[in-house]
């Protein structure tokens, strides 16, 4: 096959990561299919992701590996793994551990809305309320 | 409110593009929650998404505007569109018209899982097969 097909049609696990060394990673709720989050990996953080079926991500804010729930304890165990066409997005449903994905203390990171059919200043709509106290998960003064 | 909790907890849509002016932007299946692919958004894509309702992306490859389905009639309704904490992703919840979404001739672009729980060679395992003919649809040679 041509190098494009086999990226496509093959099954081999050929990841294109960008310029930065990363794909773009998705996660799920495997029970109810809501996006979580989204986040990156490296080579690292995917081969870890696969070899402990456990989420771990790569912060492009900290520099550094992270695996997720590793300061809050809300962990992601991974029930599938999946990969796009062209293999730069990596698709993960995961069962999420303790009340939520996101840093602000939410289950999901996409806790607000955009209405449609408007061409003016949208105005977000919150859609999801906060299940944790994120200042005292992080210890945030 | 500081420029990182007005991002957060405001409800003004401030997307974060990236260097090359784009946002990630997550499709999902609407009735199945299945993740059906992941894109990017330029500053016009996502405002016309939002006027009109229609999925709207930005081609790296073509390095152009891209309504979805213009080509195929694959068209993506949005029924819900959401924003992350960061602002620096979209998740759209769509009705996928036609049989698919990507342009292998499948409804989703995460057609491959990638098995767990081990450290050599991943070999991908099909989980979805081709609903439509690519190649005619596209036209191809």
């Amino acid at each position: 096959m041509a190098a494009s097909a086999e990226i496509e049609e093959g099954t081999s696990l050929q990841p294109k990561f960008d310029a930065d060394g990363l794909v773009t990673a998705v996660a799920t709720d495997a029970a109810t299919g809501e996006v979580l989050m989204v986040a990156h990996m490296n080579a690292d953080a995917l081969a870890r992701t696969i070899a402990t079926g456990e989420a771990h991500y790569y912060s492009r804010s900290r520099k550094k590996l992270w695996r997720k729930g590793e300061e809050s304890g809300h962990t992601q165990r991974v029930v599938e793994m999946r990969v796009d066409c062209d293999q730069d997005a990596i698709w993960i449903k995961v069962e999420q551990a303790g009340s939520g994905a996101c840093h602000t203390g939410r289950r999901s990171c996409f806790y607000r809305s955009v209405p449609l059919g408007q061409t003016g200043e949208p105005k977000l709509e919150f859609r999801e309320g906060r299940t944790f106290d994120a200042d005292a998960t992080y210890r945030r003064s």
